[in-house]
């Protein structure tokens, strides 16, 4: 039986109940103080490497009705998510917002309201939604290497999954809750981590076994990875001293998939340095690889320029490499997809393009 | 080491190809002759109780010259798919598509004409996708329950994995073949196969071990399934003689779900018989739900209610429920979620929902 300590995580929700409550007694009109949650109020912290929130502050406070409510809901959710630790259960995001049919008052008008105040949450408290009990809708992201985790299932027990003995062709599912009181990884006798963005590139490494031949512990990240999938190849990293590379299509869409793994994205600015890997690279497929592989083509679209141009003025994109890239892929108004390296047959990314690539980035010896 | 015998596959698309020869040598235009794959020669098939198509065909010749290119894509990619059943290799449609640039004038133009090119395939041979090596972009549906599937892996050993015992909580993910020569299944305890829509409400139903305390095999079906997870559950049902429960949203998109599981869809009518389960039912959320439960709804917007039109003229939903249901709904003007139980709490779903609709159904007793 295991059991992760909450006594944290309640202490940190009752301060907020604990506020309201003192401004109440002092007869002063309840308020709560949160970090501002917009682009302007976005930094990159140079020490962490990471984007972070900056110091504007917004108040919630009940002077107006609708601010009411808002602290009326945010005290009903202490509750809920109170109510959930104790009984060991957890709540996707979709069914708060449900449950909020037995608040009267306080329940939530959409479910983008109900989404907005779990991060408030988060923001105010420092916790992640993982500590409340809150979870997304879907996951499912795939990992095959030679990699040990032990995963406390539902019935308390601790299981030992090898994700390559021990699964299917498949792969091992990542779980919605990937934080130490879930999952911990046990032996990884690999010598990298390779995250890849499209599922038919997984597959194809898999049937290759490239996990094997290149010691290499392959997660499919499927497009825009999620939060439980930057988390879980965070920890991977820096618990067992992994480098991370990360390979992706050839168009702005994939480089911004790179860029939420590497330096964090807006939306989750506060607990960056949980979910984002600095010390990722990219490796591929870029705007010269089209060049040098004479890869399969389509032309860039109105909205692939305006991104490409765009990521241009992003810090997160600031050095020579991306600099360089980003305006070869502009001269060459082009843009390509991993799967188009079968131009040279199904063995090509494995054999020659993968191997060589890494040779370059200094991961694997030619 | 197992190993599919494919030489009636390779008999059957060879086939293709004598064809051509022979009427080259009887100085013919060559020619393939193939059933119309549209809307108008889909036929409901009363004694399998699936669609299929019906008696028109159309010929592909080489009398224009794309004719000509799509004859000599055909035997191109008759010998891809020999050369990988040579080498035991699988590959996405994709892959096909950028492989076909080593095709000289044979090469696609779009993935369009190749994906429909590996459907004429299958229309022409009565043979299926994975029987050619070719496979989907993605998939990873998810089941957890006390069934025992052994799976023959890529490194051709065989792995028994029990959908409970051997994997986390995320459970066992569907491979993108699931044919008799890659999975079996082998013991299922359990009374029933509960198909899900949605990631939120599997993980909802594992969390609250519905699969132990119900006997269920849960089977995450991520909105419209995958061919492989239709394939899944269909040979689940019948191998192992247990009723299909399809448990979904209310709204008109979800009861086209249902159908493609019972009774096939349009796209694969010529494989229906592999696909879809008859014999499964639909549990709901019923719009008699709606009103029985007092559940939360949003209002139908205007594709909806021409997608419910349209499925009471749909002869997939011409019996007295589906009649009595959708015209419930129109008369309503309203849908609902399946988390929308959560209205009254997170286990009203397990502990009062689906026992009462399931005793209801005569799937389980009450």
């Amino acid at each position: 039986m295991v059991k992760k300590d909450y006594s944290d995580v309640i202490n940190k929700i009752d301060m907020i109940a604990a506020k309201i409550y003192n401004d109440f007694q002092k007869t002063e009109i309840p308020s709560i103080d949160l970090p501002t949650r917009t682009k302007a109020n976005i930094k990159f912290d140079e020490k962490l490497n990471v984007w972070k929130y900056g110091s504007n502050t917004t108040q919630r406070n009940a002077k107006s009705l609708d601010g009411a409510y808002m602290l009326l809901r945010t005290m009903y959710m202490v509750d809920f998510i109170k109510e959930m630790i104790k009984v060991n259960k957890s709540s996707t995001l979709r069914e708060m917002y449900y449950i909020s049919e037995g608040w009267d008052l306080a329940k939530f008008s959409s479910q983008n309201e109900s989404n907005l105040l779990a991060e408030d949450l988060e923001v105010i408290t420092g916790c992640m939604r993982e500590d409340f009990k809150l979870r997304p809708e879907e996951d499912g992201a795939r990992v095959i290497g030679n990699l040990t985790i032990e995963e406390i299932t539902r019935n308390n027990t601790k299981k030992k999954i090898h994700c390559q003995d021990d699964v299917g062709d498949a792969g091992y599912s990542i779980p919605y809750n990937v934080e130490p009181e879930k999952i911990s990884f046990k032996d990884a006798d690999a010598d990298f981590v390779l995250a890849i963005e499209t599922g038919g590139m997984f597959d194809r490494l898999v049937e290759n076994r490239f996990d094997t031949t290149h010691r290499a512990i392959l997660v499919h990240i499927k497009g825009q990875p999620a939060r439980s999938t930057r988390r879980f190849i965070k920890r991977l990293s820096s618990e067992k001293k992994l480098p991370v590379v990360v390979f992706t299509d050839c168009d702005p869409w994939s480089y911004r998939i790179f860029a939420s793994i590497a330096y964090g994205a807006i939306k989750t600015a506060h607990i960056s340095e949980y979910l984002a890997t600095p010390s990722s690279v990219f490796l591929g497929v870029t705007p010269s690889d089209i060049q040098n592989y004479d890869l399969p083509t389509d032309t860039l679209s109105k909205e692939d320029i305006n991104a490409l141009k765009s990521e241009l003025s992003d810090p997160r994109f600031r050095d020579s490499f991306w600099k360089q890239e980003i305006k070869l892929q502009l001269k060459l108004g082009k843009k390509s997809e991993q799967q188009a390296l079968a131009k040279y047959g199904l063995d090509y990314v494995t054999d020659t393009y993968l191997p060589e690539k890494l040779a370059e980035l200094g991961v694997t010896k030619k």
